[in-house]
């Protein structure tokens, strides 16, 4: 972005006091720097509803600033209808999505005015839920769409096919399938496999699988991921980057391909994919 | 048990005709050898009600015979009040608890009414739930005990302390805090370690942990474990057995022992825990 | 290949007389079809010399028939040096490499001279080893690389750059540098994941490492991966394919890239990697 | 130890120069508490070899203690032909078998001194190599037993029985048998359970096994565990603690009892086996 850029938006982590209020100074930094700010509703709610406009998911931003962690830029990037620009800052840990730190942030912010910075395309993944009474419901994901039981259900049975070829059934508590943005996520816990974040690629991982062969798997993202629930249990959920959910029933299939949107990941800061992994899971030791 | 034994029970499958068709022809052969059979509520309603006993979880028998697999016998087993030798019956593919096929049925029952038979103690689990209001609830498992977040949950966080003495906290999916039984069920999907049944030991194996070294431990059954959910999620269970279970909040510990008494299971086949591991998990090819 | 192709070689594994007898007839098959056929110098020295050419690795065929298992074809693979078709036929277990059963032979044999089969590019590395002292030296692989420790060695230090830029340093037993055609051989032992053969990218899996958070990475196939021993062990190992191995030192480094060349694996049966997955890893049941 | 304790053992790491000025401060500090101090072979060739007694291992002392890390108390600890209490302090990274550190080292002499210490026995192992041509050597272990292939050689099958009953038949990179208190060292690197240290049992656990579902297995220490190289390979070896090696052949076996003697760890620092997680492993974050 340079400094012709005018629109900005502001948002932060919902709940978070120390988010909301870096957010208000940020918001006045930027307005005196000539630049147009919107804010998210519910810091509207809290300042002078007039000071600034109120951030549009369908809105024609130049950058998107989100102040809070991991969680809070996945609902963020899940969400806008354009590919604006979004520039990541956390308040506490460091995370693989949001590595510029409280610190940096003004700094950080400069060279983006100035044109100092790169864009990194990350893939999206469009999840259609086709149920088997044939409502048909369209979820897209930066991080993993999940299958999971729930905690009082038994072992879910779920038909894996890719391209239209069966694969196997997997018997588990249920299956996480991840972009690569995702792999640091919940696929690392699931003894999925990390992955660069700009490989063309998407990741099948069970969970706590019943057969011990059935390792993880690396598949194009080329390709058509269909997952059908088998088993006859009630509680049973297809949950999108952890934190949207809706229940799935017996012959339910999901269906997962590359979306054509991609999310637009502001890099600013000298710091590789390799060494975040260094810094949060103590690799430099 | 040897002939002067009169008493026996007859269990079979909830839902499974053939395992019902099994039990009636086995209780009218031991009938007819002089036995006195009870059923369960079930196979009594089905069949004439007064041609034999109903069975009772506090009765007294001289040996209870299970037909279906492992799941149902867990059920009755963790439900009888005295130490009842248990014969367990597979209909359907081997389990670890129920290894006699449905064709050596008669003649490991034959072995077993002439004495020719050895009783292998299977430890159990006390588990106390406290809850943060002061109720208290204790429950008796022979496979293991869960916590687990539902679907829809973020990650939980369970604080263990053994003996009293702060162990770790975990950020993960859940918990499974297995005896030696159990290891080769739940805990093993979860890459938990296979312990030999009769060891004085219980395992502990986090589910997803977000810390890569998190892994199993296992400890002394003689130590008493306490572990305590210290997030405040609405949907995280404990799960007893993977078939009874019951909300935890915030604050809720739940303490587990080595109850005092034991499964006694009937072993009549020569085959070993190790003979169980290769059939069961392709150990010998 | 259609009918106009001439020249066949057909390679043997070594030892395996089932492999030799096979080839014997079915050299003299293909030479009764009008194909101009040249066997190995091992064939060649048990039937009578005068009747096939010699292969030559750096001759030029329409074809190359391996009988054998994966591990022939790995080594006849990683010796051609001009880009020839190449069938594998196993004669035991299916392999992932040779997936034309003993029995499939002759009807995908007459399909591939019809022209009625397709090609697979396999990415290969090369893989150079930069010693110490200035020697340098390249090999190509088609599996994978690995840098192991001999038994009696301690734990190695092997300090791993992508692009230039620092990742880690692993203390080990080892680490694997894996083609997508390798995830299923070593690097499933090790724990890595299974990567569709024809993705762009290549997978670095630790042997044991020391740091329980060092999971298996995949990365792009366009990656310059170097990696250079620091430990001061005598007992360090560079193995290619798992079959030819070269002594490293201290200092020691290898860089590894994708090669220019590819295997082209002739494909004539409709089984789906997918579906190799299900027989060899038991994904079926 | 009490204050009537007279004899006493220093031994240091050995090429540590910290280590050895450690060790003679302690021993001249402990000669002027009147105690009769005997440092092993290498101090006494730096010092004067005739101020101090030279350390016998089939001496009697009243306590040893040994300055550096766990490999060198392994080493120590493994060759003392007396149950003698043995103290271990690490100079660098804290240790599981040497928890005192530097700082502490003073002080917790002064608590041995005054008999407020705690006597931790720990199991070790007894592991028999009977050759195919009849010879037989048996080693001591502390933490393992590990057969090994080299880096050079294929996949090694091992026959394992248990108490005279075949397991099963591993195709791996090797086999490690540990005691609980190994399970925190080369076990851990190779996915299996940590194990509390007092625990009767014994860890087996392949090393990058061919067969997925080949878990680690736990076993009674009062099992006798036998272990035969069945294929010819001519670089397989048995490694005892990682620090002494033997050549196998196919055809040799190895038979694992628990020893009737075992190692008397001097506890005298408050932190349990969880603490010691926690320091090492990250457990606390």
């Amino acid at each position: 972005m340079n400094k012709d850029h005018k629109r900005v938006a502001v948002i932060a982590k919902r709940v978070s006091r120390k988010a909301q209020e870096t957010a208000a100074q940020l918001a006045d930094w930027m307005t005196r720097r000539g630049l147009e700010v919107a804010v998210d509703e519910d810091l509207a709610a809290v300042w002078d509803p007039g000071a600034y406009g109120i951030f549009d998911h369908a809105g024609q931003y130049d950058l998107v600033v989100v102040l809070g962690g991991d969680g809070t830029l996945l609902s963020v990037a899940r969400s806008l209808e354009n590919e604006i620009p979004v520039l990541g800052a956390n308040l506490g840990n460091l995370g693989f999505l949001t590595e510029v730190r409280r610190a940096e942030l003004y700094p950080a912010l400069m060279r983006v005015l100035e044109g100092d910075y790169e864009i990194e395309p990350r893939a999206l993944l469009d999840v259609t839920l086709r149920s088997a009474n044939g409502d048909r419901q369209t979820y897209r994901v930066l991080n993993d769409a999940v299958i999971n039981k729930s905690a009082l259900a038994r072992i879910v049975e779920l038909r894996l096919e890719v391209n239209g070829r069966r694969v196997t059934t997997y018997r588990s508590d249920g299956l996480i399938i991840s972009t690569p943005t995702g792999s640091t996520a919940y696929n690392l816990s699931a003894d999925g496999p990390i992955v660069c974040p700009t490989l063309p690629v998407v990741v099948l991982t069970p969970i706590c699988p019943h057969a011990l062969s059935q390792r993880p798997i690396v598949v194009p993202e080329s390709a058509t991921i269909e997952v059908t629930l088998v088993t006859e249990e009630e509680d049973v959920y297809l949950t999108l980057d952890g934190q949207e959910g809706t229940n799935m029933r017996a012959g339910d299939t999901i269906s997962v391909r590359r979306s054509e949107a991609v999310v637009r990941l502001v890099r600013v800061v000298d710091r590789t994919f390799y060494d975040n992994l260094r810094d949060k899971l103590h690799w430099g030791e």
